[in-house]
């Protein structure tokens, strides 16, 4: 896909959404990974691994910022194109990574029994990593009727994610202390709006939105999805924990 | 906006002073962190974040950092715009993230109630957010109305969270121990004091300051008081949650 010529403010907008998003990233992963001592042990491997989800989104962050930089020159006050393309499959790459980790913090957050934990969770990280790959060949294709393809197809486990966190996990969350639960719901609504974004986004070039005011829209919008799915609900993870903690502490006084 | 040409001793000025906030910075960032057993477990939240502001703050002035070299060029003796912008909008993006963050940390180490932190968390971090974002669209225009328009408008959250820090945490701050009261107390004035630098320098232009000189005490100012509200306000913060820790272990002994 070629890049549109972009104003400074759209070029300088997207690259500092861009630097905010790393540095977000950072320091949540620093907070879920330097907070674990605060939570009880059951509940650190779900830390471990919502701080994993922020470090890698970091990393992808900080090679999209590299590849933004690169990918455009200053020309009498306009960003063109420098001719080296801009790297759009480091998203696929990291979603194919975090999309299936996110599944498993909130299970491990739930606390359900170790069968369930590990059945979900093949089933549901299974889900997420194939909904990733099916939208790519989508991604990468400048074809409408391919792009529509691969949309459908990559709904399908989408739309099965959704069934099982709502139907699927209704009776664990019902089963959650009474501090925590409302969290919980919460979190697989927060999943919903921040993941529905991503089918919306990818919608764009097959009903005419190009050029270089939708290419703006779609990173900083991408950004801001992926700050929503990942360190928001990395912090709703967190207080889950802490919450679930200081609740069987209380009992076990 | 243009940069203006700057003699050496200007543009090393300013570069020094950016390495030497880096630097410290770096150096508060490890300190807190590493110093968070020091403290009562009530209070290692408190540290994580103060540290968490350092390091943002580190990240963004390692970028103002190389933006600074990379937008001018010696010629002749002088440094001239080498045609690469300055990247002014880093130091939104980390106030954005930084601001909100500072008033948590006062909030977690007064240690209010569950609720009442909440809530207060909320507000001020909001209101916090909401300075910073009015004041954007003021930075980046040359037009002095624009300007004006918007300084008017992000000074209303900066009024608030002053009246919030002064009445509507009195009884917080009067029901603080004795050894810890004073320091609280001073918190809030070395926040006003800090913050009111930055309304101040956002004037500047309005009122005729520009070229090297003005540029240089604007770089300059700003990062000593980047300096004092993050760094200095950290140790106040530190000290406070020493004098809690000891405090309240002397009561259960």
């Amino acid at each position: 896909m070629d890049l549109p010529t972009l104003t400074m403010g759209q070029y300088s907008l997207v690259f500092n959404v861009f630097s905010l998003t790393l540095a977000t990233f950072l320091a949540a992963t620093i907070f879920f990974w330097m907070q674990r001592g605060r939570v009880a042990p059951e509940y650190r491997t779900a830390l471990t691994i919502t701080g994993l989800v922020t470090f890698i989104a970091a990393y992808h962050y900080l090679q999209i910022l590299f590849d933004w930089k690169a990918a455009f020159t200053l020309v009498d006050g306009a960003y063109v194109s420098s001719g080296t393309p801009f790297n759009d499959a480091y998203r696929y790459v990291d979603w194919l990574l975090t999309v299936p980790l996110l599944l498993i913090e909130l299970l491990l957050v739930m606390r359900l029994s170790r069968g369930e934990t590990v059945s979900k969770g093949w089933l549901l990280g299974g889900l997420a990593a194939l909904m990733v790959l099916l939208g790519y060949p989508g991604e990468i294709s400048d074809d409408p009727g391919t792009r529509w393809l691969w949309w459908s197809l990559s709904m399908i486990p989408f739309l099965i994610i959704l069934y099982q966190l709502f139907i699927g996990l209704g009776d664990a969350i019902a089963r959650q202390p009474e501090s925590a639960r409302g969290l919980v719901s919460m979190a697989r609504y927060l999943t919903i709006a921040a993941w529905l974004f991503y089918p919306v986004v990818f919608i764009f070039p097959m009903i005419g939105l190009d050029g270089a005011g939708a290419e703006t829209a779609v990173q900083v919008g991408y950004s801001i999805a992926d700050i929503v799915a990942k360190a928001v609900f990395g912090l709703l993870i967190y207080t889950i924990a802490v919450r679930k903690s200081d609740a069987e502490a209380g009992q076990a006084a």
